[in-house]
């Protein structure tokens, strides 16, 4: 395929990192693509790019380098020391392609010169690789819930709005969104961020007849539970309750702990179960920040269900994984399928990438099985 | 549809017990149709026999009468006070429709004879109520494995050896099995003993255009399993171990904690799991009687996979259910089910109905989601 | 012993009543005593009352009778079918013996007033029944978090505010407390509201040289973190975190769910956690109401720890049981040891009944063995 | 304190090198001690020796260098990779006094001859040191059961067989024990193999005035149940069934899954659950061999109990640990109370050190409280 490029939103955070450096060390042949969806047999001559036609970019508003990121998640656990060492070098050259991100804390202008800002970088990138297309994907921070304003409602409206010097309109993720469409680059929101959620952006999408995807990447919790819903709905037993609690450590759990943060990710997190069981199931659900986990997360949930009779009865899991480990091949994934996408001409949301997301767009599917078969059936027709 | 009879083999046991008293419940309309798979929407129009369509009678080789068993099934949780209240009578009127089973120790004769005797009572029960057609259905206690004889290898080798006074050269499982063939009947093996599994009986099931389904009811651990290790395959994570300890009550516990006898059930839980993932799991599995749990069974799984990056992460599920309330929904649905494909003219193993069977005929799949697809397309086409 | 009077507050309550049936059903010879800590050997000559010297009776401020609220738990599975037979015609005996309880919304005059008819109703009982003594015992709903007020620091500051006609300087339960201490009676807190926590009633203890004990009984998550955190603490092993869930169905799950009554509860279960194991822990604890659960709550908690060369190593629990049931024969107990302190002449807060709660009065000691160390050492001096 | 030798039997095995990498590293001053008993305020007059101490050499029947080993426990996660790198060369220097261990398999002469070389080995390793005594502990593979013969009954039976050229009257654990008390040296058990536990050399240690301490470390699940059987016992709550399944990896996981070699673990698991509640307690155990696992171990227990009027309720706990990192700091512990043992003249089986064990020496109390208060006690006493 032709050269793609990857262009990250958080390149410096720890699941752009293990993405890099996942990608880095699959160039590398260092290690095989375990976790990686697009390496399945299944998706073997769906056409997408090849590890080494993937080009690496991104923007960040921290500038850690990024070996030295890769250096903490090896020490946390998440990228195993040979790897590192394989890897090293390609992260220093990467790292000449991460630009300084937005922020308005420091940012004086407005919205609008900032998202050419972006745009410019983008065009910039594409031009110096030589590549075909660059798919912009974000993994920045979860931001806290942004208020709904009126000029979110039309193009016009919002581009008005971001003209003004000083006026935030936007939250940054969606000004990121809003810059990449303008590059003419197609768009993934791996964060339950509000990005390209708003009626004005998306109108922007399809003027530009460009696809998107999203939102928030489907990594563990309510990856289990897309698995496991379906079972009491298909055996026709009555889930009553749904408990959940997640522990996470790194900078997700100080951020996600935070009540106003986790607005948009319990949100994101009980559309999904309510969907597939219903809507009428007590499903209380936290977030705990537990610095000691460092990258890694727990999950419990507990499901009391009613079976023949009346009966009740209950399951209970506990997932414990590493969430940059379970994200990052997502992220490969996502570049790879966005590009074929585009490649192939289609625009608008992207359903056939429900699989990957805890809040699909373009659809209501959230069953993990269907979803599957929806993007293998999609990939078979690229 | 025409009255169906639904003919259990092991009558009195506590999966009868329940179903029975299930059927008789939601005919009285005392309960809501929870666990019954084929009252979803779904299977609304697939011209299954309705609740008061369905004849009971069976075969076992205890006289317990079933109020009596019922009244213990109530004692231990199984079924409600005001249930067992509300079918008590009805309990009463399907005593009289269940007929001494065949057990090698007291029988004299042939096992011809035992045969000839058993599909006798099958033809005077559906003379006796009018009905156009029987399901024989086993839910009779595991057996110990019983080896395997040249005479199993054709129809005629194994009538020649059935014919032999004293020989025992089918376990009892068979033997219903063949009754239930000879007198025109679907089969269903809701147990993993041997039942149809014999060359010379499929012949004869083939001979006589009749279906048959099973073997072993998906109701607790292996029920998870199908629908969770598909997630791990789709999302190309490597599953290193999978283990499971089961912790049952009651009978069960009894026969299934003695090694030989769970020789077959340990072989049909394991065979679902290696077809899941791939085969090359280290997979130990447990049962324990612990006959302080009663009807309740509690099952462990503990799952370690690999995902990007070489990193190590784990699911483990706890599973607390009651056997008998999860099993006998799915023995009224199987009898639905049998009807109307025998109604339709099918025969031969039914692969459709893969849904409910630990280890099913006809079929190598045992992903949940697509079994549960293959049953719904089926039904849509009767 | 001589005739012991046992005296609810909260008699209509899911615990109150199922301590009634309780010891009416030991009374009646139809249970054995587990869970009754004063039932073991070690306190066999102890001088504790027996079953049948202990005459119950309370206040409540709502009027459905003691039979209804069993039936109730009956079907809730915390009192079996037969043993509510048994104990039918005793619980409308105890019925006569509860009195209205102490609410400001339906009280007019002040709270003197309030305390001398609660007063006067336990001498009432003590005369009418010809009792030695009278413990009185509150198991009544939480209470929100009542403000500190300077009136509560002395006695007769106190007493001045409550003659006050409309004040309301005192919450409910330490109304109660007061009213105890007034009529000569030891008193016991078994839940986390106010009660005898203030310095004035503590003064007014003294002086009338009664014991007394609290605050919170010790049932679940609590009792199974007192066994388990000097495990970390003597093996010398790092606890970094500790997180709890608890899931709990009933009025209780309805009352601490609520953000402000919790206060009071979660401060008291994380006071001992601090003290086991030196307060520098990670500790999220939450209570969710899933009204599905019934009687039943489910709690589960995760222990991250640090061991030899900084490893890090976990622990979790899942613990499954019915409030009621477990905090019954406590309540028994509790009055069994309070008869014997006071016939003893023992007076002020009772350290040696710390086994029993979540928040002990008078000792810091909150590990279970050492606690049970106390307890039978001190009744060996009884 | 004088210079105290620790000789490890299995010195080169995963709980060596762990615990000789650890030591190195606490005299290094590069790890705190977590996870060692003996560092806790409450033994800091007992007059232990200190870490540098402590001399280290031992036996084994692999010749692979300390370093190998520690580097692949650092691969493993077990010791952190600056550890390693801060012990390297400490681990050559000790792999220096470490001698060719006892095996049948290879050894020609009489097993007296046997013995003889290993305690030539023990008094050269205190004179080339210039040490006052000579800790040895076991710490090698668990062995299959040894059948029980009429020679172990008395000492003077067992060296006359000893004495004859090809006669195998003792496991290698055996031999190692009676050449450490041979050569004047207190010795521990911390394996669950036969070692000490025969009259014969229990007969020479009395003889020998020497004390002597195990067996079998108590480092995981056993460790977790001697904390919370005694809650249930003190509650009154009436255990029914308790059963327990053991994931293991690394070599321990081959050894032990094995059934014969496991005959000696689970009977050394067993006695202390029967006794700590009772004997009448459903407890069915497993040990699985899960090689994916590494040096981790999972332990899941599930406890059904009865409380109050007869209600049923489940505590349910996992344990995931490293084996290693749990045993290690034991046997630095161990070695500082033995040495303070010997120096205070103590002879016979120790029971204050029942603490670390499953199946302790000397006393039949498995309640960790109170064998931490009898451990604290005796250390007092020094």
């Amino acid at each position: 395929m032709a050269p793609t490029g990857l262009w990250l939103i958080g390149a410096r955070g720890s699941v752009a990192t293990t993405a890099i450096s996942g990608l880095l060390a699959l160039r590398a042949k260092v290690i095989r693509p375990v976790g990686c969806v697009s390496a399945l047999p299944t998706f073997e001559h769906a056409g997408l790019p090849d590890w080494d036609e993937i080009h690496l970019g991104g923007h960040d508003i921290v500038d850690t380098p990024l070996e030295k990121r890769a250096e903490l998640l090896a020490e946390s656990g998440v990228i195993p020391p040979a790897v590192f060492e394989a890897v090293r070098t390609g992260l220093s050259e990467v790292d000449t392609e991460i630009r300084c991100g937005y922020h308005p804390a420091t940012h004086a202008g407005s919205q609008a010169d900032a998202a050419r800002r972006l745009s410019d970088d983008l065009a910039e990138f594409a031009q110096r690789n030589g590549l075909a297309r660059v798919v912009v994907l974000s993994v920045s921070s979860t931001e806290p819930v942004f208020p709904s304003l009126p000029e979110h409602a039309t193009l016009k409206a919002l581009e008005a709005a971001m003209a003004v010097p000083g006026r935030t309109v936007l939250p940054p993720s969606s000004v990121s969104a809003y810059a990449a469409l303008r590059a003419g680059c197609p768009y993934v929101d791996f964060t339950p961020s509000t990005g390209i959620r708003l009626p004005g952006l998306r109108e922007l999408a399809g003027l530009s007849d460009l696809p998107y995807a999203g939102c928030d990447g489907k990594t563990g919790e309510t990856l289990v539970r897309s698995a496991l819903a379906p079972m009491f709905a298909t055996r026709a037993l009555a889930v009553r309750s749904w408990a959940g609690t997640n522990l996470l450590g790194g900078g997700d759990g100080l951020t996600l702990a935070d009540a106003e943060h986790a607005g948009s990710k319990l949100a994101s997190k009980g559309r999904g179960l309510a969907t597939l069981l219903g809507g009428e199931v007590t499903a209380p659900l936290h977030i705990d920040n537990v610095p000691d986990l460092g990258e890694q997360k727990v999950a419990w949930d507990h499901v009391s269900f009613e079976g023949f009779l009346g009966v009740r009865m209950s399951l209970q899991f506990t997932w414990s994984g590493y969430d940059s480990a379970l994200a990052a091949p997502l992220v490969l994934d996502l570049a790879r399928f966005m590009a074929a996408a585009h490649a192939n001409g289609e625009s608008g949301p992207l359903a056939p990438l429900a699989f990957f997301f805890k809040d699909p767009l373009g659809t209501d599917e959230h069953r993990l099985a269907e979803q599957f078969a929806m993007l293998a059936e999609w990939a078979g027709s690229l």
